[in-house]
């Protein structure tokens, strides 16, 4: 079901919905039996039991038991938890890397098409010196790119522990465990990394946002995103539809990052009493978010409508005022007015292309 | 469907689902209408059109004007969600009060049944001097009655102002507007004051719930959770469940309240371009986890376990230390070891009895 | 010192300095003693000692003792830092109530003054409809009365329990405490409700620099601020500094807000281990930060030159197409364009009359 | 001056200080120029004229061009105050690295000393199976370990653009720029994942001192501070202040992390209006408080009390129970209660050594 509170929340496809969750835990607790169960869990039921253990391990693996009465032996309901979110995370994060491609491709084209594309320098709102667009749009692929070289770095580790970690059970049943499988029960930096790579994500994509909405201003017009939104009362209105929903998930995710680190911060004991329980709908959400928000300025950026010569008229109307720097540098009646902007731009096209691979 | 994310999310019911922000907004273009629309729309359609105009207002007056032509004449998109939010805020916080009332009468004959059981105070985390579990209560109590306060305090407005606010189409078509309706369009305290206050309630429910976390440690054993709950490992394990997950909710919400707050600094011109559509769902998951906090305390509390003996005995031990401070105040060989605690039960209780009506 | 990491500081002035804190704190103490102990304590000596326990008290109560035994008998150090935040925080409160009177005077003025200028309304960031400025000054100072109103609503209640909150010690030592006096130890709505409402200060003022930084871009042109900043590189720039430091502010002033819930959520026994030590500072920044961003809130409308004649050319330059939602409810060639904005210009002002007494 | 707001603040030395800005912006002009300026600058003055133009660049401009007029030459603002902020973010993130490399060599130690120390492990604070103090200090040494592997993938780069980061000015100047100095003035990763480091740090220090607070408990007594703070009224309280205060500092960090990146998400045009200015105390106040927080610990587990026998004597009382789960693994009367806890252990500390070289 679409997200009315949230639109666009349909481009984050299944990913971290109940369904998913419910199949990534279900497909931990199978690789762990070494059978496949076969049959689909109520997830709603399983749902309204999970209050009274706290998790919902506990009544889906009563579910399981009435089939495979050894199945989840040696596990801990972290263990499951923990690992399905990992798997949740990891195929998420696929996702959203594919899509950041695709932005770092148009981007890349984008500059290259832009390179030399005059317009004027906005610092603090007002006109500072001359630009050019592709530098701008360097800007924007700069930002995706350290962006994606986060997610690149990220680690999406099992949760292989027993009862409180010492995988006494396991050990005591025989269970082989792959060499190198960490314990990360109550130290959550795969939670916070993963959160704050995700933060990183919208960040950009607000970056870029942030220009097209002030960029297509019909008092600037520099900008326009390709198919304009709609009003419920004023028919010929074509609003940055896209770039505001975009701008909109940036407002909330930073704050759900720091939810995690929160969380992390409240580890004690062998399993947090809170702590944890407080990851799982923030992981949701901020995940969702940095979904639908990279997939929006996909769709923004390839659409995207640029004006040259409205941008060329700003930069020729700001006049004799933004030329008055390089014209203190030298006596050169014709200074070189952008700089190694040229430059640069292929610098960040060549560090996009290699990303691409 | 309830919440595996969430566990314990089905005790806030249809508040601000997606069905009740439809049917809320539809209520509202109704009354504007004067009319019943009389069928119902399927919510993950509009859903699914919400993200090109960037609200759901669109494609549901789409719909309603297939048999309405006039419908949502005079109104804009920003009028409709808004007021469709504070009709739902209206009703939840009408659940969340009756839950609370229903914390602070249990808390009230705890307080006055403890009024002089005898417990060690604790500060730091170490004994400090003689208290008692009335007391102790007393402070749940303050903390339950001041988020009270808060909530009665709340204010829903209507929104209505027309495309920019200045109903310049209502006028125009003689429609008569309530007086005191004020206009809030780019001035969001009441969402803010909303979320301040949802926030507050549960901070309330967590100074409760640290403490029955604490206390219901096995080296402590002086409070437990009526029906602890098991562990999909550790069949005989009793853990303070509801206390936990409401800890879990007080880690997420001032950071939604926050988010609330850094919407409304976003306003500009007559309409956010993001700040408006961070809110949504951000008070959708502000309110639910709230109620959600709130009915598992009354439930907490209703069952709560005491064990009075336990208290007296931990203080015995705790021995001549934390009689100290009290001996050094006076030569009187019996001294009055708790000072006016009892007075103050009385107090709280009867503001409580007060706010109870 | 000013401080050079937040440009402005010096407008906060003495409030919530480590003079004004060790001030507070030796009058609390005083106030108790009965005594005026009559000399300077250096702060930098007790703030190197205040970690050992954890607070400032300790260390300057085992110099106030120097001279009167007697002191801080029968108080407990939460009593003094809270006591003395308070009083603090309600001297604060009244230097910033004074700040945002001087802006709604000004406001008021300006409301009065621009009621009938016309210009063009902007949602989404695209033209909508007419409006007048006087009408977008009319929600400017909406959100400042509505910030006010939540500062007017504050207690600045005294913290007075001793060792655990009991007053064993105090009614052992036959101290009368005056009725009414509450207790917070471990509840901390003082806090809370301090913060959330320096928030709210911090949000209404961004809100009107949002508009100023917008409405100040050159392409726009429609508002500047009196003198723009300078530019350490281009002589001619001038920048909306004030607007980008107000704004500044309120990037920041949620998460602090933020932070003093979740330590109050953190409370736990009779005093808490972290969640009150997490809040001195923080306190202080949002006080201070919000004392900074209404005085420059203050001089910013104070020096805000309005240009009518370009909000007039934008109009019209906008067309037909602003015009096209009112012409399209009547058959009248002459329709009321600004709708009700006048009255609620009108009723605005004397909201903001009433208030100024 | 020792901050009377944070106590325990003077453990950050002069990192991050006005004078420490101050120098940092006054050695990157330094070296631009290619001279000594050689004299000092009085900080309370920049500080005061930093309003006018938003920062405190201007200012320290004037004055030094008072005796090299070609200072600053090329460069804007940015350039400077970035430069200057990652210089001293270096070097704070050295002293804490050699205080995470303290802490981390202490906690190795302590691991291998309780390798085989047996516990009760307590999972939703309730006694869960056997495992050993060994095993915890592991978990401990994990999240600090990290922390670090975080703090060491940081990069500090330079800033270098001039006006709006084109570099016109210096190409017409004919400087050398070196190879791979790249440009974010408005791409803020270094910034935001510095942040996101330092939260990943007092998590860390967190998670330990949450471990000291509960099992200091004297119900628990498991674990002392070294030398325990005392209290204003109760002179025999041994306080695990330090504990107390590392979780204070993590109760901030998050939001102040968060607040970083919705800067970073508000970067638009060539410069922020805001999103820049909010960075600069932002990140003054996470470092400073993650210094802080590192060096607390540090002394925390130096000075740790590890009562092994309390320890021992607690699992012998939770009995029968916490060996349940272990025994319904298998027949055998005598089975490993631990797991490979044993090896665990091994291998962190291996991991920890590789770390400090």
């Amino acid at each position: 079901m679409a997200d009315l509170f949230w639109p666009g929340d349909e481009r984050a496809g299944s990913h971290f919905t109940t369904e998913d969750f419910l199949g990534a835990m279900l497909a931990v607790e199978e690789e762990w039996l070494g059978a496949e169960v076969g049959w689909v869990v109520d997830a709603h039921d399983v749902a309204l039991e999970a209050e009274s253990g706290g998790n919902p391990v506990i009544p889906l693996v009563k579910r399981i038991r009435e089939t495979y009465p050894n199945a989840h032996r040696g596990l801990t309901s972290q263990d499951v938890v923990d690992s399905a979110l990992m798997r949740m995370a990891e195929s998420a994060v696929t996702t959203l890397r594919r899509d950041l491609a695709t932005v770092v491709r148009r981007l890349a084209d984008l500059a290259e098409a832009h390179r030399d594309t005059p317009m004027v320098a906005r610092t603090l709102t007002q006109h500072a010196v001359p630009t050019t667009f592709g530098f701008r749009v360097a800007a924007w692929l700069t930002a995706v790119l350290d962006a994606d070289d986060d997610l690149a770095r990220l680690a999406f580790p099992q949760q292989l522990g027993g009862a409180a970690g010492t995988r006494a059970a396991i050990v005591e049943l025989g269970r082989e465990v792959p060499a190198g499988v960490p314990r990360w029960h109550t130290t959550r930096a795969p939670v916070t990394r993963l959160g704050d790579a995700l933060a990183g994500c919208t960040d950009a994509c607000a970056r870029i946002a942030n220009d097209v909405v002030t960029m297509s201003r019909p008092e600037i017009g520099e900008l326009a995103e390709g198919s304009g939104g709609g009003s419920s009362t004023m028919p010929n209105k074509a609003n940055p539809t896209l770039s505001v929903l975009v701008r909109r998930a940036a407002l909330t995710t930073p704050q759900l990052a720091a939810t995690l680190h929160l969380a992390a911060a409240q580890q004690v004991d062998d399993r947090a009493d809170g702590g944890w329980h407080a990851e799982w709908a923030t992981l949701r959400d901020l995940v969702r978010r940095t979904l639908v928000a990279a997939s929006q300025t996909a769709t923004l950026v390839a659409d995207l409508r640029v004006d040259a010569d409205r941008m060329a008229a700003t930069l020729a109307a700001a006049g004799e005022a933004v030329l008055a720097e390089q014209r203190s540098m030298t006596d050169d009646p014709a200074p070189t007015y952008f700089g190694d902007a040229g430059a640069y731009v292929d610098h960040v096209v060549a560090r996009a292309k290699g990303s691409l691979g």
